[in-house]
Formats: C-alpha cells, sequence, structure tokens
C-alpha cells in the first residue's frame, strides 16, 4: 500500500490527459506546485454567451488552491464569481530548440493547466491569507514590510479561490531530435536557454531619502526558489 | 481627410474595448504589433462543449495575420479548425510595482488580445509562408540556414491563420501609484524590470565539429527588434 504515492499524483481526467506527446504529461503535486511558484502570472480562460475569453493576472497558492484576486468591478472576476467552468494555464518559456530542419524547431517549456470553478472566498482571515500569499508570490520577504490591506481595501478586493484538484503540467526538456538524415548538415543545432532576469532597481521618484534597496529585492529571482 | 489614422488604428469593438482601467488600453496596429513580435507565444482560448481550453503555443505573424500550427491529431487544432470563436492572449511582462502598501501592488505588461474565428491555410504558397514567419519569428535569420519543410511534412502541418482585425492592446508602465498618506512610510518602493534573457547555447550533442554558434544565436534578443 502505497498511499503517499496517491496523495502526491494528481487523478488524471479527461481534461487533464496530454494526449499530445503523452510522455511530456506529469501528474505530481510537487511539480505542479514547483512551476506555479516559479511562474508570475496566470492565462485565465473562460466563457461568457459561448465567447472565450484568455485574460493574463497575477496569482498566489497556498497548499492546494491557487487565488487570483481583483476589483469586483473586473468582467472575468464577476464572471467566476457565478460559478462558471475556468482554465487557468501558466507557462514558464525555457528555450529555444533549434533543428537542424525547420520542422523540428520547439521550444523548451514548462506549463500547468488547471481545469473547476472558482469560488468567492469570503472569510476575512482567508482573504488576508490569500493575499499574503499573493504578495509573497510576486516578491518574497514583501508582505512584512509593507502596509497592509485597510479594511476598506479588504472590503474592495474580490478573492477567487481554484482548487488545484484537476491540473497536469506537460513539460518538455533537452536537446532537439532531428530526422536521422538531417544530423550530417552543417547546419548549428542545439537549445538556446531563455530565462527571466531582472534589470536594476528604479526607485520611485518619492522614495525617502534614508530607504536602500532591500535584500529581497537586490538579490531577486524566480529560478531556484524554495 | 486622414485616412492613415484610421488604417493605423483597430476598430474599438465590444469584445475589445479595454473597461478595467480604459488609460490601458491601446489600438493602434503598430502597438499591437511590436508586442505581437516580441513575445515568443501565445495563449489560445476556445470552447468545446461550454468547457474552457487555454493552451500556450508559439506563433508567426505575417502583415495583419496571426499564424498558429502543428499537428493535425492537435485537439486545439482540430477544433480551430471547425470555425469556432477563439480569444489568443500574448502577454509581455516587464517589471514588478513595488509600491508602500500591498494593496497597490501592480505590475508592468504588455498585453494584446485577439478575437475572431481561424482559418485553415490550405494554400501551399502561403503555408510555406506561414511556417517561415513562423521559424523567423523565433529566431530571426533561422529559416535560411535549415532544412525546409519536406512535401510530406507540409501535408502534416496544420496551419491555421487569425486575421487581426478585432484585437486590442493594453499596458502599464511606470512608478507604483500610492495612497498619499503612505509616500511617508520608510519602505522601499519602485520598479524591479524584468526581461527574457539568455544563457549560453547548449550545442546539440551530435554537431558536427566544424560549425560555431551563429551570430543571431549569439546575439538573440527579444528586446528592440525591428
Amino acid at each position: 500500500m502505497n498511499l503517499n504515492k496517491t496523495e502526491n499524483t494528481l487523478p488524471i481526467t479527461d481534461r487533464t490527459k496530454i494526449k499530445r506527446i503523452p510522455k511530456r504529461g506529469q501528474y505530481e503535486r510537487e511539480v505542479v506546485h514547483q512551476i506555479l511558484d516559479e511562474a508570475l502570472i496566470c492565462h485565465v480562460g473562460f466563457v461568457v454567451d459561448n465567447q472565450p475569453f484568455v485574460i493574463p493576472t497575477a496569482y498566489g497558492r497556498v497548499a492546494d488552491n491557487l487565488y487570483i484576486h481583483g476589483s469586483p468591478a473586473s468582467r472575468m472576476l464577476r464572471s467566476l464569481s457565478n460559478g462558471i467552468e475556468v482554465c487557468v494555464t501558466v507557462t514558464l518559456l525555457d528555450g529555444l530548440v533549434l533543428a537542424r530542419s525547420a520542422f523540428h524547431h520547439s521550444m523548451n517549456y514548462r506549463s500547468v493547466v488547471i481545469f473547476g470553478v472558482a469560488q468567492v472566498v469570503e472569510e476575512a482571515g482567508e482573504k488576508l491569507e490569500a493575499l499574503r500569499a499573493f504578495t509573497e508570490h510576486v516578491v518574497k520577504g514583501r508582505w512584512s514590510e509593507v502596509r497592509p490591506p485597510s479594511h476598506q481595501e479588504l472590503q474592495g478586493t474580490l478573492v477567487l479561490s481554484l482548487p488545484l484538484n484537476e491540473a497536469s503540467a506537460k513539460v518538455r526538456t533537452g536537446p532537439p531530435s532531428d530526422d536521422e538524415a538531417d544530423y550530417s548538415l552543417p547546419v548549428w543545432a542545439g537549445v538556446l536557454p531563455l530565462q527571466l532576469s531582472t534589470l536594476s532597481p528604479i526607485a520611485d521618484s518619492r522614495l525617502l531619502s534614508e530607504i536602500t534597496v532591500p535584500e529581497y529585492v537586490q538579490k531577486y529571482t524566480r529560478v531556484h526558489q524554495e
């Protein structure tokens, strides 16, 4: 009996099963969580009158819940509040895969697709915890330094939670895969790795003069985060 | 009479009108094209049985058409081939906006949302041109060096075009916008700029020994592309 294995792996449903190139599919919760924790934005897909909308937005994760938030005036949040089906996709681009033929060019990536129905977070404690996760997801160490949300700001923020029950990851890594005959072609082939990097921080023009750039900004990176 | 102005601006429809924070909305074709040309992947949203799907994929642009492609076995491509409504979203993340309050944290970004119905590209000339644009979009200068698609590869690739007739961009730039009372808080505030950068290229293990890394790989950047 291996309960751990079962709990650590997401159930494969018709919606989450990776059908195209199934070997790229991954269903371990840890893989899904790592991708969600490294990426900064998700793309939220929803349907209004049979019309699909795909909207980029930031998010946070607490355990097996993904949180998004915003103004109650947002069409996306209002629509999702009605309990409709949502598809949230997160993609990290890791490299360009340059093959010897145009046909076999590809990209290395890690993506997560989540299906489900989002719920409005009403309870004040969970709402604050979601907002904390949201800020900490973007910049770890930030929450304890900034002014926390006021009562009015909390009231004016709509927070939605989406359970990470029906999700899967898709991952491509490694070199190009060329047709055997093409390996003799005099063409450079390989991978050009990509990563999101930072430039020098730009201090706000009204920054108090004694304030220095915090270490969590100076050493900011999305890679190898725990 | 200013025909140019009209032609250079996309019509604002109910679907493309930026309703949340309308000052961030931009409808100039040039702005939309620049964002599409700089980004590498899009997120394609479509509906099957009232269920939204959001799938990341690469793309190319030729004039006022966006092209995506893949295997005819792909659910996404098969679904879109049926002439259903699609929403394609492209997002560039430009920076983290760190305000003095948690509430006013934000991100600088440039995004494009395109609505429409995709069409299968049947004509061989347009299909090849789309695949050229696709490769050149990812790595400019690559197409002329690699083995072009064979007849069989062309036959086995489904190419779809989506007209850029109903699209808009949304752009946030600049510093945080804090509540007046918060400017006196002893908290660092400003922007941490982000950009997609490259690491050293990884040559394929079967690369012929005399082949050096091409300049378009060595000097690769997505920024300031023409």
